[in-house]
């Protein structure tokens, strides 16, 4: 039976990401092209144009996502879907997401090219806002595909930079006119998203393809600490009500109670803002994000369910108020599909291992709807979010010859 | 021998603070009467009209500072000089600065009250712009009597909102055209300022006085920290090079290395940015302020000259470039004015302490001219440069009282 990985084209795969690493290139090698800003909504119309010199079939649906089709034999059979993000962080790499879209692009070009027929139709897509950095949180287009929420609920998100969600989507979904229209989630036979690993753990075994089991267990916090504005040069340190010492203190004592010899425990501070800001007052108010990850149900539950109780009792003789962003369990991905991620792998002689990812994305939205798993390929050092992101063209190849194969069984079963 | 301070008004005293609060009333009990505004140029006629109504000699320098003179009886005697500043930030109080001028001014009226005579002259003086918010820096006007800078240097400043600080001081000086004009510092055979605390060192203590030995030292810095960019999900904590993570080491190291039993020392993080500042990303730059200040000149000057050191060797991974923008040693205020504050103030049967200033004041600049002293009174909850800034009309009084007296015998000497 032919191979569908045997038409996976390195060099267009590669020219496909350097046409897109364009749009919001800020000339230090990297993007910053948030989502729904006009950077994105371009991305979207090459891909679109491109798709239409394929003859495929574009489709949008109400919180922007994007699907390009390529039809199955059997027109009542659901489709497989495989794809990633185009968003990307402030200052972000070539490769976070834009991957997933181009590799699932790139299988669909590769059956064309190679005139292989399937039952199931194939959609590569694109999500909405996975970052979430501009509207948080992140993932808005598979959530709302998946059901779990409705766009309704983001509309009204304002950016930081005063853009409201509704205009900016409607501005984006205008950037790529040709597409269909289609309401809400459809039945879904399958889901692959490849991505690069943003870790070093593939790079460090000398590794080409992850497949991954499940991605841990995230949460998100925002902590708001309330002191007393003061002259930095009068008031007693003993008599303050300072938020930045506060702050600190709180900070201090998660590094210790996540102290973690395994290195399995992810902290993040992220954001960090004292108020009002003036080198010589001290800060009465400061306000900073907590991400904390970890795979482990019962210790990841454990943790955010008591981070307010935590922050209060380290918070000194300031007030604060935790909010909880976000916080979703661990989510494990289908056996069968890790399994035939693992050994087509082995069929294409490329080195592979299991490992869990340590980064939300897309793909833990289609656990509960349809067989789910995920592709990871190596980044240089594990860097990304940063501008000096890096992959290699030969393991964005393998990936997608992977993930080919992966999907040409999945839609034809 | 008379006693000036049987003289001191007290209601009057008051009542003054209340007529100038009215220049630049917020509405909210507080003032925003920032240097060489039309608030600043009515607050100084006012002064003006009283001074002429007692027959005063009303003196202007090319600094702009105001100078209300009671001759003595040498007319080759230098000058005893007290005052302050009648500037204030732009949400102030209505106290800081203003006191010290008013309280000057009444010594005067007590002095022509109680028909005493003195040899030397006294001058109650307004420096211009010492708060420094709309042209830095602050203490203009002291600066130039001191002689340490020309007028000349300051002249083209401009101010946030367009005001150049040579047409400013014109107009600032055309509000008080009766003043005499007069050029450059003058002989000065001693100088006491007194002020609102602006700590809550008396309030605490439940005494009146403070008998100000000197001004800390006072300096600045910005640290930025440079680790790298990377995803707060994938990244193990072993293999990060956070900003952010490195920073609180450093300010950890900090707060270890000045913990002081005796809350001398003042350190302060007024200002905290982390880049890029979204809660998902590891930070990969961070920048952040040290205000430190100290009256002991040698563990001050230790303390700043190895900041820079201090902060490399607890930067973990990260790179750190350390500025020292501000690092003004320690001034000593005159033994003898001190312990005569201190001792008038027992006389007068109000409770005093020695204490030194937390914040900078024009006194600080007549130290190298003449012997120098500062008394302090308590103000509500240490607060200042705030419109909840608050201070009691009797303690006021008191503070004004150890002054009369204290400029008496010197003026007498």
């Amino acid at each position: 039976m032919t191979r569908a990985s045997t038409f996976i084209d390195q060099q267009r795969l590669w020219d496909h990401h350097m046409a897109i690493a364009r749009f919001g290139a800020t000339g230090n090698g990297g993007v910053n092209r948030q989502a729904l800003t006009p950077e994105d909504g371009q991305a979207r119309a090459a891909l679109a144009g491109w798709a239409g010199e394929r003859g495929f079939r574009l489709i949008a649906d109400e919180a922007g996502n994007l699907f390009v089709r390529r039809e199955g034999t059997d027109p009542d059979a659901p489709a497989i879907l495989s794809g990633s993000h185009l968003d990307t962080q402030p200052a972000g790499g070539n490769f976070d997401g834009i991957y997933g879209v181009l590799s699932a692009f790139e299988v669909l070009e590769a059956l064309e090219d190679g005139g292989i027929e399937h039952r199931h139709p194939i959609e590569a897509v694109v999500w909405t806002n996975e970052e979430g950095c501009r509207f948080a949180p992140g993932c808005t287009g598979s959530l709302v595909f998946s059901g779990k929420h409705q766009i309704e609920e983001f509309l009204d998100f304002t950016a930081p930079d005063g853009a409201v969600l509704r205009d900016e989507l409607e501005r984006t979904l205008a950037a790529t006119p040709g597409a269909e229209r289609r309401q809400g989630g459809i039945p879904v036979a399958g889901y692959i998203e490849t991505h690069i690993e943003q870790g070093p753990r593939l790079e460090s075994a000398g590794l080409t393809v992850g497949a991954v089991t499940g991605i841990q267990g995230g949460s998100s916090f925002a902590v708001t600490v309330t002191g007393i504005d003061g002259h930095a040069g009068t008031v007693p340190l003993q008599a303050r009500r300072d938020a930045f010492r506060s702050a600190h203190g709180i900070i201090d004592a998660l590094y210790r109670d996540l102290a973690d010899p395994s290195d399995t425990v992810r902290f993040t501070v992220g954001r960090f803002e004292a108020h009002p800001g003036s080198p010589n007052t001290i800060p009465g108010k400061v306000i900073f994000t907590i991400d904390f990850r970890h795979p482990d149900q019962a210790f990841f539950r454990a943790k955010v369910n008591g981070m307010a109780a935590f922050c209060a009792a380290h918070a000194g003789p300031c007030e604060v108020v935790v909010q909880e962003r976000h916080a979703g369990d661990p989510a494990d991905f289908d056996e069968t599909v890790v399994a035939r991620i693992e050994r087509i792998a082995g069929e294409l002689e490329i080195p592979a291992m299991r490992m869990p990812s340590g980064a939300d994305h897309d793909a833990k939205y289609m656990v509960p709807l349809c067989p789910t798993g995920m592709i990871f390929v190596p980044c240089l050092s594990g860097i990304s979010h940063n501008e000096d992101e890096r992959a290699d063209a030969q393991d964005l190849a393998a990936g997608a010859r992977v993930l080919a194969d992966a999907l040409l069984e999945m839609a034809r079963g």
